[in-house]
């Protein structure tokens, strides 16, 4: 299975709005077929793995790390050609988290008399795709907020200078993860203070994520790079600014969700799930970070801490109301940590 | 040498303002005599082992974790035991840091025809002694500051409530570090908000540390528990709020340092000096912090980052002026790292 799993990592850039699956078949305790779902559209993993079987997938055990569909899609079900290769035995990581079809595929082979065991490094399989699970069961993106701070816990200086305040192989790292995320949200504060682009830059066969910046009054320059970045979706409360038509002719998608005077930012979560964006990852200042925080619509905090102080006058990390009492602080869940340079990247969970 | 050093540090929260030294003397492969020097006024390491190796000590190889003493203190020179005992070789881990009488019981050994080896697990050695280091070149203590704080460098609700933002595992830690330092400094603010008696409870054997309080303008409540602790020493600019008479009637020590209305810090730090302070613990509110890191005072940063948000409302690390560039941003180097409990303690190196 882990071999299984290291295939459908290879797709982490690449297969979105799909799951990322991998596919290992062994016969006569070697393996005789390999396949990952590439890129939604594609064959899935285990069509690919039962292709490179061949006769030997004939009472094979397979090795699959989501539960193989039951359904035509774009492609035929996957439990019809296990059935057709009369394997002996499908080992599952995890059930489809979509609920209406979630449970059929494992019934259908067992229907069929193929032994399944369910749950085989399911952990793993599903931080694989945390995004899927969510948008399947919960109408919402998974939804990651990325922080690179001071050790004091800043992020600008208070003229909004931020560039740079963590080293190299931080920025590097968030490549990576810009890269396997459907969306980037940023905020319009980030936009005039850094201009910056959000694009994939360091994964050549990465596609480019949608790019969100949340605007409620239209503030945006006209200049400003990321107009020239596609895709692109501006979600906007009212067009105080009047550059709606502006936009619209550089051919610039702009979303209105009013939230009295500010973007509903659930509303727009819901609307990228929609538009089945898996995970989004959010680069943007304490305004917006502590907005979302504060509609409690973040999973997980990213959060790069750079071995530097900047002081009491420089920009925070979550602009939120005062608390009177220690017990209404947010708690977090420590999910990892490592050194990215001469940073510490840890990793929380949030809900 | 590891087991000198090992001796040496039984000694942590008893020794100053003396060096924590050990010393092992070993003949014929085995070890014939310990000792550690445990309070000022008593034995040094080399003496206690040489009693214990007796008639041993002849043509034996000693290891001592700091550069034997050659002059007359409160008990006789080292040096001097060490050459009567015909000892064969020295192994010292660092020299007397004393600039006045460095090297010269190295040179007494070495006229006695005694064999010396200097160096041996020298940062080791060094780390133990950082407080009489520093006292014995520079003339002021090591400053460690100790932060415990929220993942947005928060140290405080913006009413002043922090008790408690770290776990139990890190307040039992503190405990530690207080027991090893010779002086806790304070801030009035922390007085006011906390009301600390800054005392150690968890080492029985430990002496209490001098507590300092920085209160420029001697707001200080007459019933802050402080004021029940010794020893304490009360540092001010101005005897602004007349209360100097009363904190007088109740045996306060306080001692002016003026520097235009706000107390000079690094008069402090070389009056704690001359009192014979090694090791300095800060336990402050971001206004005393900053004033510390401002005037870089402050040799080692020791900060508990636990796993919760407290917000933009809540109060920071360190008061500083804004600054303009991230080119004025104050660099660290990373000591270690450690989970204590929940939270995680990094310590950095200030300059």
């Amino acid at each position: 299975m882990s071999e299984a799993l290291r295939l459908a990592e290879k797709a982490l850039f690449t297969t979105s709005p799909n799951p990322r699956v991998g596919c290992v078949i062994v016969q006569d305790n070697e393996i005789v077929g390999r396949g990952f779902h590439e890129k939604a559209g594609e064959s899935h993993a285990e069509v690919i793995a039962l292709k490179e079987a061949g006769s030997q997938s004939e009472g094979s055990d397979v090795y699959v790390t989501l539960e193989p569909c039951s359904h035509k899609g774009k492609t035929p079900p996957c439990v019809d050609a296990l059935i057709k290769a009369k394997v002996k035995k499908v080992f599952i990581a995890m059930q489809d988290p979509n609920p209406i079809v979630s449970g059929q595929g494992i019934q259908k082979l067992k229907d069929a008399h193929i032994e399944v065991e369910l749950g085989v490094m399911e952990a793993q399989a599903q931080s694989l795709n945390m995004g899927f699970i969510s948008r399947m069961t919960k109408q919402l993106p998974y939804v990651r907020a990325k922080l690179a701070v001071s050790l004091d816990g800043k992020t600008a200086l208070y003229n909004g200078k931020s560039q740079w305040i963590t080293g190299d192989a931080a920025r590097a790292d968030v490549q990576y993860w810009r890269a396997s995320s459907c969306a980037i949200i940023t905020g319009i504060g980030t936009v005039v203070h850094d201009n910056p682009k959000l694009s994939v830059r360091l994964y050549e066969h990465a596609r480019q994520p949608l790019r969100v910046v949340v605007d409620s009054e239209l503030n945006i320059p006209l200049e400003a790079d990321i107009l020239h970045e596609k895709p692109l979706l501006i979600a906007y409360a009212n067009d105080k600014q009047k550059k709606l038509p502006q936009l619209k002719a550089l051919g610039v998608e702009c979303i209105q969700l009013d939230d009295s005077g500010k973007v509903d930012l659930t509303s727009l979560l819901k609307e990228l799930a929609k538009r089945e964006v898996n995970e989004v990852w959010i680069e943007a200042g304490e305004g917006l970070n502590g907005a979302f925080l504060k509609a409690n619509l973040i999973d997980e905090l990213m959060i790069y801490y750079a071995p530097v102080i900047l002081g009491s006058e420089a920009k925070g990390m979550f602009t939120l109301p005062a608390y009177e009492n220690l017990e209404n602080k947010i708690t977090t869940t420590l999910l990892d940590h490592r050194w990215v340079g001469q940073d510490l990247r840890m990793r929380f969970k949030l809900k």
